[in-house]
């Protein structure tokens, strides 16, 4: 399996960043472990979803050439299908609601990408795409229920491990599972014996419910958590890879991921989104209550997600802050 | 005279972090050139201001051994001393203002120091100060006008061109001019031709209006700047050791160190202080406006200082936000 991993790696390398590895005194004292935090805040568009985007569309080149691609999201993987899109040289039609931020239709418009908008309600998104699909004939890209995606999202962990070798536990969120598919599927098929975590919001807890009934998927029904990016639901493509290769679903609160994201912003001095902290949220749980994994002096890595939050208020405060002053 | 940055980098390195150099593709297409910016916010204690403490400290140890240091700073300076004196064995006792930040000063003392208060008025400081060296005997050291400093101060750009190579414009930041200094005697030593700049905020520009007179240092008074670090005067060393090796001082409005702030949190998602963005704000100026210096298609490198700055009032409003939330 890592095999596809290694080739998603290959075929993305020179279009993605290859995003740094941090470590902090501060933080390995505080748990007791040696901890690597792996930063796709600092990935192109600010999240982890460059990777797939790339790897799915260079293989839908490569297989058939298409003249556009269609995919459905109002958040990170709607930029990542744009940019890649624009780099690669072929359309992409991406279905958005009404009422998206428009910062974010901005954003993916900006990559010249072409946005077609679909009402508010949960299946308006759905039925759009199908019609879109219908009428243009271009390949959907979901946005995590799919291999093409699963692989290029694994290669954030495969170069962590190629960066700092075997590691006792991996720690990645999971909201869709895209992201947590393809880290379990690279950290299994080189180190067996890894630790890998899921970490959810409590509030947002429909994978952790999957993992434990182990049958069928329970759907995420408006989950009320500021990790924006993990309000989705399993695939089944995610679901089932998750059951085979993940250890264990942990769930964190809502004060646990701002508690965690403002480590990370005052201590480790990166802008990380909520969903992004959910890891870190995750390790503090396990270095402060009892539970099934010991993680004294281990090697542990993270996988932070991204850094796309939107920062006016706070740039609001200084510039007010600053009329007072100048 | 880069031989004693060097001594001094081989001093400290295993005390300090290698800091990292990052790139940002949108930054290098908005400016036309190729920018590296090399991160003093993720130094120890926040600020390259560990770099100097660390060098001054072994020195003074490896030279008269003494039992304490002495210093006075309310900002980084502060505890980066706090800091070096803990890990090297010695005490440090740190002349603080009564009204300073009382957050700055739990953090001082949670490395160890002791601090020692001192009235709020301008003097205050400097005659409280001249009293604890007195009563015991201990060394002062400056927080910048101090070659131990200085050089500690340069292996920041030391190790950024060790790593990149010649670099046609180097940017920092400049107050006291310890920064500055040392990164100037750096890459001049290395690359005379290179063109060293130092960017200071408007509101703040005693150092431009001593460059510019090139006699006598203007003294910073009552400075209205957001630039925390930079509102300190030019002492006698700093001010000779930029007149020798700056090639200019531009000046950036409180507006302009703000925006570009926010372009260095929103799109590189680094945690960077007001006076860390001013090259920043200097490079935009470069790129935007007739001057005498064309950066088109050069190699620039920008000497981010630090990234301290109090979150409170972002994660405030996230918290309520949560509240309405959850």
């Amino acid at each position: 399996m890592s095999q596809q991993i290694i080739e998603a790696y290959q075929r993305i390398k020179d279009h993605i960043n290859k995003t740094p590895v941090m470590t902090s005194r501060t933080l390995n004292k505080l748990v007791s472990a040696q901890i690597y935090v792996k930063c796709e805040n600092f990935q192109r568009i600010g999240a982890f979803k460059a990777r797939g985007a790339f790897n799915a569309i260079q293989l839908l080149i490569d297989d058939s050439n298409p003249a556009g691609v269609i995919t459905h999201s109002s958040g990170n993987h709607a930029q990542a299908v744009a940019l890649a899109s624009h780099e690669l040289g072929i359309q992409a039609l991406i279905v958005m609601p009404e009422n998206a931020p428009v910062v974010k239709k901005e954003a993916t418009k900006e990559y010249g990408a072409t946005i077609i908008e679909c009402g508010n309600q949960p299946g308006d998104r759905v039925a759009k795409t199908e019609e879109i699909v219908q009428k243009y004939g271009y390949p959907l890209i979901h946005p995590y229920n799919d291999y093409k995606i699963i692989h290029g999202a694994g290669t954030a962990a495969y170069e962590l491990l190629t960066e700092v070798g075997k590691l006792d536990y991996v720690l990645a969120p999971v909201g869709g599972g895209g992201l947590l598919s393809g880290t379990s599927l690279c950290v299994k098929s080189l180190y067996p014996e890894s630790i890998v975590l899921g970490v959810e919001p409590l509030n947002a807890n429909d994978a952790y419910l999957s993992f434990m009934d182990g049958g069928k998927i329970f759907p995420s029904v408006n989950p009320n958590t500021i990790a924006d990016g993990l309000r989705t639901s399993l695939g089944d493509i995610t679901f089932k890879t998750i059951k085979e290769n993940v250890n264990d679903i942990i769930t964190v609160s809502e004060l646990e991921i701002l508690s965690s994201m403002k480590f990370l912003w005052e201590r480790m001095k990166v802008v990380v989104e909520p969903s992004g902290a959910v890891p870190l949220a995750g390790l503090f749980k396990l270095a402060n209550e009892k539970s099934n994994y010991s993680i004294k002096d281990k090697k542990i890595g993270l996988i932070i997600s991204g850094g796309n939050i939107d920062l006016t208020d706070f740039f609001e405060i200084l510039t007010q802050k600053l009329g007072k002053k100048v």
